[in-house]
């Protein structure tokens, strides 16, 4: 909504000229430039620390920035800006979830989940904060970023598995599965990264095979999907391999009846 | 802390006499049972909407009470009253975690899980909201007692499966069965309970063995725990009938190297 030829000491109206120097000695933005740098900085200290532990003097210092110059854009102060903050984050999320072109199911899954860990290793604190809810900052505006992106992450799923229109059944599996990659990511940053993320990448991929291969022995919708996921597999892909270990795990168990 | 013969108007001063008429028709109660009162009618309020449509002035009409002696009991408002009340549900939930010694493994996470969904079932948005968080009542203490029946989930599985120490293969795949059990739940009332509970119940218990078995063919203590599990049930119970249509499942797959 900013004009973005205005400068920042009265946004939208034109800026006084360049390189003069400024009070406090403050390096002087564009307008949209420093509502970006001040969302970048705001999101690098939120991953730092959780929300309630930043403050707005934090920001603007961190920003080589005033105070009341925060507050010219972000009225609505930390609450907004955290706000803002969460959007910004999210929307690059979100983006992380488009499935690449190559490779089998499984592979473009793993392609996605390197990308989400990535995304979990940088915002490390503010991740945590965001899923785990209960930052002071958190209200039922930022929970409903919290909700789009989780759809985002459902309704991407589903297409990748090709499916239009899911059963409720197959609809709870991949929600399950997306609450096991929160709840795995969760407890990676907790038990301080022990496992490789590669490794829990795999461990995902596993899951998200397993999961579905138990909704599929009552589940005829979802059972379609997986056969035709594992049609699609490489013959020395995870999916094949993990079935593979399976039956011979399940082979070592006692057979009944 | 408050003495339980005390009167309610004024908590911690001998009652006045019983019986006789009050201002506003008010029913007089003893100070435990009245803090009691507030609190489960507090529940069901936040139970059948968000925290946040909930004012004080509801739970003092609900309880037959004035908003100041609402204010008497919950000096901190409904911040206070809000904390009361996920405290006292927290308590209720966990305590439905003990596992009752007869039958199989299976067998007793599938109990559990009934008291789990009965809890789910009455506790409706209030349940969602909780977990979601997001609600303008959710705090740093709000979300400590959710990590807190979180973590006491995790100990009760891991003792249920008899593991003294797990190590972080086996602690992420409970931690992320138990996102499982949460994610279901909040899908389940999201889609407006298509699925009957006991479905969503074995379906949940499916799932700890499919997790399970994927996690055992690369980690020795869950394949360890998952041997130790399976030799305890009843050949007709559910884990061996899932390893069998497991088997039966990955047996159609096409058959790799």
């Amino acid at each position: 909504m900013e004009a973005r030829s205005a400068s920042e000491n009265s946004p939208g109206v034109p800026s006084a000229p360049q390189g003069r120097p400024r009070r406090g000695g403050y390096r002087r933005l564009p307008v949209q430039q420093r509502r970006e740098q001040l969302i970048e900085v705001a999101l690098e200290l939120f991953a730092a620390r959780p929300p309630e532990e930043v403050s707005l003097d934090d920001v603007a210092e961190a920003a080589g920035a005033s105070r009341p110059l925060v507050y010219r854009y972000f009225a609505g102060g930390k609450q907004q800006l955290y706000e803002a903050a969460l959007r910004s984050a999210a929307d690059e999320l979100t983006s992380r979830f488009s499935v690449p072109r190559k490779g089998s199911p499984t592979e473009q899954l793993a392609a996605v989940l390197d990308r989400y860990f990535d995304f979990v290793a940088e915002h490390d604190a503010g991740y945590g904060a965001l899923l785990r809810g209960g930052s002071v900052v958190e209200t039922a505006r930022t929970s409903a970023i919290v909700d789009e992106v989780r759809r985002a992450a459902l309704r991407r799923t589903l297409r990748h598995l090709g499916v239009r229109q899911a059963g409720p059944r197959l609809t709870m599996l991949v929600r399950s599965w997306i609450s096991v990659v929160e709840g795995a990511s969760l407890s990676w940053l907790d038990e301080g990264r022990q496992i490789p993320p590669a490794e829990l990448r795999d461990w995902l991929v596993d899951q998200f095979v397993a999961m579905s291969a138990a909704t599929a022995v009552h589940d005829p919708q979802t059972a379609q999907v997986l056969a035709g996921l594992l049609a699609l597999e490489e013959p020395d892909g995870p999916a094949p391999a993990l079935v593979e270990r399976l039956r011979a795990l399940l082979a070592a168990q006692p057979v009944v009846r």
